[in-house]
């Protein structure tokens, strides 16, 4: 469809271009894949794609193996094209108990990771920025000699904007607007770009690349811990917004007449479907939040009180902010991540009821249900992706720029 | 961003298919357009850009002429690319007090337009149908020999199925699962191609592409008359959603202690903030909306009640909604359309104040409220670019399919 008055031209070096970052994008997605592959996939010939891979390999992203093939010895086999693992970027995910922070190399495969939990030092912007920055420097000592890092991107518990990922409000952290791109910027220097995202835009992007939702272009990942975080994938691509702040699904008021929410709103959805509500029913809780979701839940099984009653409620208000996203954006998957499916595999056949009265009909039989195939991981994996998105936009002009310094 | 595994290579016809799409597209979306201004636009060279006006030229899509420059005599001035007006779409708007047809001609002209309200003859299926029908058969007419009609569009006031045109749900016409797209297609048969959407999905387009959201890539339209429709714009393109769904904004349950809405559901934004409710709060209305909604706002603005009353209502509940959508979509504008200019004229303090209080506030300091540039045109005019689609996304292609027969 027509949409912008700006559509451009497409000259040589942007085809160029372009079918080079088709090749990489295609080898990265599928962890490694044959000439032949990539000749079917991307619909160019065979003399293309070996000009195109052998260009990749020159710059050091890729080699070419011949692969193993078991009780075939004739014929020549379509050689393979492989990631170079010393090519990677280092993802980060912020969350509300600590970093964790990993190496991925290019093709998606995660070489090593470490684990700083918030506990050991506080949420201060200058202790999260030095726990972040002592994490990826150690994982980044761990490459070898002539090993490139091609970006580095965290996903954030709290709105991020986009254009320089200013931390607007992270409640979970106690931060409002937080300079953390910048800052992480600066400690990066200017050979290697920073990113920053929402975790579950992230969430929603690893598991529509690697997850749950491959295949699937209209998809919401709904990431319920503490609060309710949300990722909007339309058409195959994230609907970000303006400044990068779409998806609070957690700040939809659901109940005019429901508490306010720590964002100083009243009904907000993450007040009413809100894991530490939840467990809270039964008396003071243990550090563990899954054993203390995993108790009431037990109980409420059992029928007693107020455990019955708290999930059943919890159910309700999760079908309907389900409903209202069913409604506006008619996906075709919606993921429940963080410790929703645990709630959700016991409430399943309400929240299906209830769904039935609060989403629009014709929307409603196109939806379904899932859970994350990444688990806790979609948010880093989704940075990772994010961390590679320059090199694999641009293969050569990244690596261009990089060599030259 | 990486966004799917099936990115395609770009061979030399599909750059070639491109760059012709890119001409025509800024040609129509410009009205006209010189030599220079496409080869500025489209980052492009000189002889490139002849080449592919000259196969436009050869296509009978366009024409060029040398531009009257009055007071410049000497250099020659770059030829202008004028779209042929005998090259147009047919399209429809059908809406809830009957259909509006128009021709509009390559470039966005509107050449000719019939209106045919349904009081004269009911909303059945048929009668609609026959209605639809007579309208664009009247308008195909006038046009001369050699004519080219590219294409049908319908903008619906209901909810339509995008891969047949199925109208799913359009209670104002009393229709369920009415197949508008396969008997228009019947009519139009195989050589003419038919594409049906909701009204307010084409009137965001329109309004992007033409009116008031030219530049604005995050953009809302609401569409306010019996119901509230919405159409969406993410990042430049439309969201729709798995089915064709997606900006159903008018069944959002704003209020779970409202009153039921027309779809069976309770509280939907619709039931809450309706014009024909806000009418009737003076007692039995004449046929003239416009002119009650008129008397009611005037009475609210000398303080009567009941009218003062429900104004205050209205507004607040339209706070409500439009929080939501700045909450969830993060756009860059909301557009205020149908019936709702008028009411927001006179309350937009009070929408300023309420939406302070329920939108998420990173989010609603990036937002503008507007009112439609296009007025009540803008589902037809985006009907226009809908029917345009196919010929400016594969210029030769159409037209060689279509001399073919």
């Amino acid at each position: 469809m027509a949409r912008t008055r700006g559509l451009t031209g497409a000259t040589q070096d942007v085809v160029r271009r372009h079918n080079l970052a088709a090749v990489l994008s295609g080898v990265h997605l599928r962890g490694q894949a044959s000439r032949a592959e990539l000749t079917a996939a991307l619909g160019l010939n065979r003399s293309t794609i070996g000009a195109l891979t052998g260009d990749l390999v020159a710059a050091g992203l890729v080699v070419e193996a011949v692969p193993e093939l078991p009780g075939r010895s004739a014929g020549r086999p379509s050689l393979l094209v492989v990631p170079r693992d010393d090519v990677y970027v280092l993802a980060v995910h912020l969350g509300v108990e600590g970093v964790v922070a990993a190496r991925v190399a290019l093709g998606g495969r995660v070489l090593d990771r470490v684990l700083a939990r918030h506990e050991d030092g506080g949420t201060s912007p200058d202790a999260v920025v030095a726990r972040i920055a002592d994490a990826v420097l150690a994982l980044d000592r761990r490459g070898g000699p002539g090993r490139r890092c091609a970006g580095i991107a965290v996903a954030v518990c709290g709105i991020v904007r986009q254009s320089d990922g200013m931390v607007r409000m992270a409640p979970n952290l106690g931060w409002t607007d937080v300079p953390l791109g910048r800052r992480l910027a600066e400690i990066a220097g200017p050979d290697v770009p920073v990113a920053l995202r929402n975790e579950a835009d992230l969430g929603a992007l690893a598991e529509h690349l690697r997850g749950a939702a491959v295949g699937v272009d209209d998809v919401i990942f709904v990431f319920g811990e503490v609060g309710i975080g949300g990722g909007v994938l339309a058409g195959g691509r994230p609907v970000s917004g303006r400044g990068g702040y779409a998806g609070e699904v957690g700040h939809l008021m659901v109940n005019p007449a429901g508490r306010t929410c720590r964002c100083g709103k009243v009904g907000c959805w993450e007040t009413e479907v809100s894991i530490d509500a939840l467990v809270s029913v039964l008396g003071p809780t243990g550090a563990d939040r899954t054993e203390s979701v995993r108790r009431v839940l037990a109980a409420a099984a059992d029928g007693v009180e107020p455990a019955r009653a708290a999930v059943e409620e919890f159910a309700h208000w999760l079908a309907v902010g389900v409903g209202q996203l069913v409604t506006v954006f008619n996906p075709e998957m919606i993921i429940l991540g963080g410790m929703l499916p645990a709630v959700f595999a016991q409430v399943r056949d309400d929240v299906g009821r209830k769904l039935r009265a609060v989403a629009l009909p014709a929307a409603l039989e196109q939806v379904r249900l899932a859970v994350p195939a990444l688990g806790g991981d979609a948010p880093l994996l989704g940075a990772a992706e994010l961390a590679f998105a320059p090199l694999l936009a641009d293969p050569l002009g990244v690596i261009d720029a990089a060599t030259a310094t």
